[in-house]
Order: C-alpha cells, then sequence, then structure tokens
C-alpha cells in the first residue's frame, strides 16, 4: 500500500548555535522571536549538543541508517550548502531563487505566523531554540509548555543537507526514478530537506489536538542543477470529545485547498491520512484524519504548482485550526471528561512511540536531538487498565468514529 | 552482543474463559482469587476476545511472525495441551511431573503469593482476569489500579502450547542446537512455554518502580518425548528518587540468590540487565538494574538446578521488595518531586514502547491482547520539554547513575 511505505526522518549530527536554556524563562507573548537571543541564560551545561537536524522533517523512503550519519563529500568545490549560503548573502531569495531557498523561507515565514497565531491564543511566549549544522542548514524549535490554552505546543523547523550514498540512491530510486539514469547511478548525491512539523495539545478536552507537517525534499545533480524533487506533508485532528461541525470545517477547509489545485487531491490524501494515522493494536485511528501525502513530484504536477498547493495547505493551517480553539478552550467540562483527554493522550503516545516510522526511527539514531522528536509527546498522559466508555456516551461515539474513519465533507 | 538479541513474546490468537468485566468492581482484599468468579458482572460486549496467550512472556529467540499466528497441527494423536491435561487430571503435578507442568504450577502458586502480598501492603483487592487459549493453556492477569500505596501494579501469568514451524525452528537453533539435528530438521515442532511477569508502579514518588519477569521454554520431539528446554528471566528496580540502601538490598538479594547456585551469575546477569534495559535515545538506563538472563539450558546448568535456581529468584521477589516499599511508602514528598516521578514514568513509557522488543512485537500482531501486554505502562506520564535536573540535586544525582550504572554488592 503507498501509504504505509516505510517514513522516516532525515537527521545530521549537528551542534547548537545558540546554548540552550536551562529553565524556562516566560516573556512576554508576541516577543520571542524579536526578544529571544538576549534575555537568554546561558545553558549550564555548555558541551555541543549532538542535534537532530529534521527533527519534524519526515519524508517518505527506505533511506539507509548509513545515508544519515555520512560525512558530506570533503572536496574544493562548494557544497551545495556552501553555495545556497553565498546566493542568500549575493541575491537574497526571491521568486527565481531554486526552489530549496524558497521553500526554507517559507516554512520560516510560517513558523513565525503560526507561534504569533498560538501565542495570540494563549498569551503565553514560546521559548525559541535554534541551532546550526555544522554542514550547512539548521532548525528552529518552538514549544509553548504549560500555557493557558495549551498543554504543550512545538512548532519546529529543520533545514537539512547531506549527502545520499550509493545504496541510498538505489532504494529511493524505487519511487523516484529520476534520481539517476539506470546506467549511470553515482557514488552519492548531495541533497537539501526542509520542512515544517507542528503538534498542539490543549488543555481543554473539548479542544482538539492539532498535527501537521510540509516537507520539501531536492537532490542536486552531480553538475550542481537540481535533480529530483518532492514535496510531502499534511495536516489531522484528533479530539477527545467529537464534534462534528468542527470535524467538518478541518475537513472542509483541506478540501478547498485541495480542490483549488486538483480535485483528486482531497479524496486521495484523505483515505491516506486515514491509513497512515492508524493505533493498527488498537484496531481505531489516532484521530478523524484530515490529509497527508508524500513523494508529490512531476509525475503529480510541476514544482510551481505543487509548492502553490503546499503553500495554501500550510496558510490555511492557522486561521482553521484557531477558530476550533477559539470554540472549545473556555467550555466547562467535568474531571472525568479531563480524564478520558488523558487516556486519549495515552493513545497518541502509543502512535508516536509504537508506529510512527520518523519517531522510531530518530530515536533509535546515536546522536539525535530527542527533545526537538519528542516534543510531539503531550505533557500528560494516562494508561487505565481495561477502560472502556459507557456504551452510547459520547466517548463511545469517539471510538466508533476512529474505528471507522467518516466522510466529513 | 548476547544480550541485544531479539526478544519477543509468545502469543497466539485466543479467547476468554471467563467475560472480563466492564467497570473496576472494588472488592475486599486478600480475597481476589478465592470469590472473584461469581462475583463478576459480564462484560457488556459480550463477542469473543482475541487474546494474547503470553503477554509478559518473553522468550529471547527470532521466532518468525508465521510461528505465531500457525494453527497448531490438527490430527489424530493427541496435542501436546491434550496429554498435559490429561496428566493433571490423572495424576495432578508432583516433583516426578514434566517441568512442564510444574513451572506452571510453580508461577501459578507465586502469582497467588504474590498478589497477596501486594493487597496486602495496599489494602485494595486486585482485578483478575482468566482466559484460556484454545489449543491449549491460558492466562490469569491481575491488575490493581489506582490504590493506596500502587498506582498501578499487573501480575500475569501465561500458558502457551503451540507449533513452531521449520523456518522457526531453524531460526531458534542458532541459540539451541538440540532443538532439531543438523540433518533432521522437523516440519515443525510443538513447543510449551509458560512464565509470569510484573510491574508494580507505587504511588510515593520515593517508592521505586519495579518489574520481574521468570518464563520456562520447551519443544516436544516428535516421539512426545521433551525436547529443547531454558529458562529466561530476572528483576530490575526503577526508582525516581535513589536511595542507595535500596538498590543495595535489591542487589544483595538477588545476588545471594544467584551465588546459591552459581557465582558467576550475578556479574554475568547484572551487566546483561544494565545491558537490555536502556534507554538509549536518552543515554540512560531505564533504573538502577537487577539480573536478567535468557537461553538457560542444558550448557550451563541441568534443567533441576536451573528450575531450583529460578524458584529461588522468584520467591525472593516479594519479601524483598516489599521490605523496601514499607520503608518509602509513607515517606512526604513535595508536588516538584511528584513532578519528576511523572517525568521518570514517561521515560519508562519511552522504554516500554520504543525499545521493549516484546511489547513492539506484541502490539504489531494482529489478534493481541493488547490490555496485558500494556498493563506494564503507569498509570500517568509526563513529558516536560528540554527539562533538566538542578545541578547536585538528587534528581542529577540519579540520572548520574543511569548513565553511568554501578556495582551495588
Amino acid at each position: 500500500m503507498a501509504s504505509r511505505r516505510p517514513t522516516l526522518r532525515l537527521f545530521a549530527q549537528c551542534k547548537t548555535k545558540r546554548q540552550f536554556n536551562n529553565t524556562w524563562t516566560p516573556r512576554r507573548a508576541a516577543s520571542s522571536f524579536q526578544s529571544s537571543g538576549s534575555a537568554r541564560q546561558a545553558f549550564s551545561n555548555s558541551r555541543n549538543y549532538l542535534t537532530l537536524a529534521a527533527a519534524g522533517l519526515a519524508v517518505a523512503t527506505t533511506l539507509s541508517y548509513k545515508m544519515a550519519v555520512e560525512d558530506p563529500i570533503r572536496c574544493d568545490t562548494p557544497t551545495l550548502a556552501e553555495r545556497d549560503q553565498q546566493t542568500k548573502r549575493e541575491k537574497g531569495v526571491t521568486d527565481a531563487s531554486p526552489m530549496r531557498l524558497r521553500m526554507e523561507k517559507f516554512v520560516k515565514e510560517q513558523q513565525k505566523e503560526i507561534v504569533r497565531a498560538l501565542e495570540e491564543a494563549d498569551g503565553t511566549p514560546f521559548r525559541v531554540d535554534e541551532w546550526q549544522r555544522k554542514e550547512g542548514g539548521g532548525g528552529i524549535t518552538c514549544v509553548l509548555q504549560d500555557g493557558k490554552v495549551f498543554e504543550k505546543a512545538g512548532v519546529g523547523v529543520s533545514v537539512v543537507y547531506g549527502t545520499l550514498p550509493k545504496p541510498a540512491i538505489i532504494k529511493m530510486r524505487a519511487n523516484h526514478k529520476n534520481l539517476a539514469q539506470d546506467d549511470n547511478i553515482p557514488d552519492s548525491l548531495e541533497f537539501f530537506a526542509a520542512g515544517l512539523s507542528l503538534i498542539v495539545h490543549p488543555k481543554n478536552p473539548m479542544a482538539p489536538t492539532v498535527h501537521l507537517n510540509y516537507r520539501y525534499f531536492e537532490t542536486a545533480n552531480p553538475d550542481g542543477s537540481s535533480g529530483a524533487w518532492w514535496f510531502g506533508g499534511g495536516s489531522d485532528l484528533t479530539p477527545s470529545y467529537l464534534f462534528d461541525e468542527d470535524a467538518i470545517q478541518f475537513h472542509k477547509s483541506l478540501k478547498e485547498v485541495c480542490d483549488a489545485h486538483d480535485k483528486e487531491y482531497y479524496p486521495r490524501f484523505k483515505k491516506w491520512c486515514d491509513e497512515y494515522f492508524y493505533n493498527k493494536h488498537r484496531g481505531e485511528s489516532r484521530g478523524i484524519g484530515g490529509i497527508f501525502f508524500d513523494d508529490l513530484d512531476e509525475t503529480v504536477s510541476d514544482k510551481e504548482n505543487t509548492f502553490a498547493f503546499v503553500q495554501d495547505a500550510l496558510k490555511s493551517f492557522a486561521p482553521n485550526y484557531i477558530s476550533i480553539i477559539n470554540k472549545r478552550k473556555d467550555m466547562s467540562f467535568t474531571e472525568k471528561e479531563k480524564e478520558w483527554q488523558q487516556i486519549r493522550r495515552g493513545r497518541y503516545v502509543e502512535f508516536n512511540l509504537v508506529h510512527d516510522r520518523g519517531t522510531a526511527f530518530g530515536l533509535n539514531t546515536p546522536g539525535a536531538r530527542v527533545e526537538s522528536i519528542l516534543m510531539s509527546l503531550p505533557l500528560t498522559a494516562r494508561w487505565e487498565y481495561m477502560y472502556e466508555p459507557q456504551p452510547k456516551s459520547r466517548e463511545a461515539r469517539l471510538v466508533e468514529v476512529l474505528k471507522n474513519p467518516k466522510e466529513w465533507v
């Protein structure tokens, strides 16, 4: 099944640019990005971090482990990362720039937008950790924890430059024939990957958890020109209490974005989402779905149109989700309802730690920046033995829908 | 490394003997086993459960998935399970019985003993779920949840009769040459496995979590006689706050049991435990260790002596652990200390869901009795982004010891 192909995070051994805070220092809302640098204490443990560059950046292909830890080729010609740095310095990033630079610029702008919108909804500033890879690229991890509205919200951007060794190229060609010619597979290929990932766990059990990820992958031909490329991503909603109107609104917004680009996108990506975010040991979906796609390349649409679709999808997220949050965040709830939310949080942890291929791959990788991977976990979760919702209760209805995904639009 | 060999749970598709309760019905302490049958309401959803027979029964070998779901051979000669049932009916279980029946009897007795001891310490009765496999064997899952002393305690016994297909036999022979002769590998072999697993998560953050598992595996020769056999097991302690005297007592008790049987056991099994229960993505052990061993067969000692060792080890558990609990269960603690315990619980969940091979295998198996596998998870857990203990604090000292396992005796 196309949607169950092994998915993993690209990553690399990294060191931090800024040192991390040892303690959580609350600052005023909506100012994290502007004032974050100076206000920080140096992290008491000053050793360099080996961090995961692409935390949250899932690329669907069976890259070999070796690819990930391989050092970039050392030679006198500038690397892709060095060339891109130079282009940015000399010309800035415009619509005429390589897609790499446009996607990086776009996800960084969107990260700021989304962080600002979530800070405004919560009234609490995010903590911002920025780090760089010595080989080029870097990441920004933004986390809001124990806020007024959100139990935990993580918004991460990562940009990775690296080198694919031959075995990884051969494997990737299963899905991307134009990565190299049959009779001329190079010993290595430089690659670039950039993406934005976010997960938001609200406090109020009536307000749904959301996950989003959009990413771009590209290889460089040996002559330095752009080689194979593809986009991936999606967004899905995980309520503890199901409000049909929220599910409909969430899916409708995604369908509108999809339909504006290709009428086949929504039905295909909706199904793909239901299939991927499935807790098979429980026989139920993680949530009520959304869209999920990968390997969107020239066999589907051209690069400009696909980027336009990804841009529209990402830009539609914040207004859509925050309008749902605003309806739910102040609703009254009982202790029992909070407990049900905690049990659903447990299921979320189960999916992320047992089934999510990117998380598993990242955690099994030496030198990974674990905190950027596990920012996806809720602040708290609960496991009750043999917990069964009362028949015909709201809890039972949710489970019923998770076992039999619905068409919402 | 021997200790990192793939370990998985033997399992089988099962149906319940008794129906499960839909709700948790508290009963008086120390009476669960006696009065459990009649006091129960039928589980409202009366469909048969496909359950995991060997939840908690880890056997270290790379059994193929096929082995696990294969139906037993259907023929006119009685199966091993049927023969054992007949033996039990006609002769009972004595010291002259096959080891299968003696181990089953022993772990069931020990389950009662341990449940009784934990109920006495807590003042709350366990819920008891008993189930049978249609192919023979069955299990008893006992769980105490949200008690006075224990947040969650699960004590499970499982007994499995099944059939190894040829590919599984070939794989298992890597560790157990006497499973079959080189030039005469049968198409299938009947096997038996029985074990006891437990995990106890106390409420008080000063009281440590404990895990224990002892198990026996045997194959039947084509002529019906006992074939290859081995024991496995161990026990390990996971404190949130480290009391050296508890760690010393726990290890000393294990060392005494080991030394009485073989002076090489403790150092070897202590190291194996440190290596197995390791959260490699965190670079720290799950807890302060104990002992862990597998494949203890005739190449190490004879069957009687090995069973005697396993008996002594299992019998020493309750007095040892409960004396530690009694010292810690009423200690005062702050909200901050409870929070640290919850963060450590999160690490426990990470180990069990990411690294524990038996759990992963079980959860990825269709028809598994998920609740028996996940009874090991704590009632509650917590994940804080970038949490770092204060330097030189008690929390920091625990992490230091988890990163550099100590010799306690």
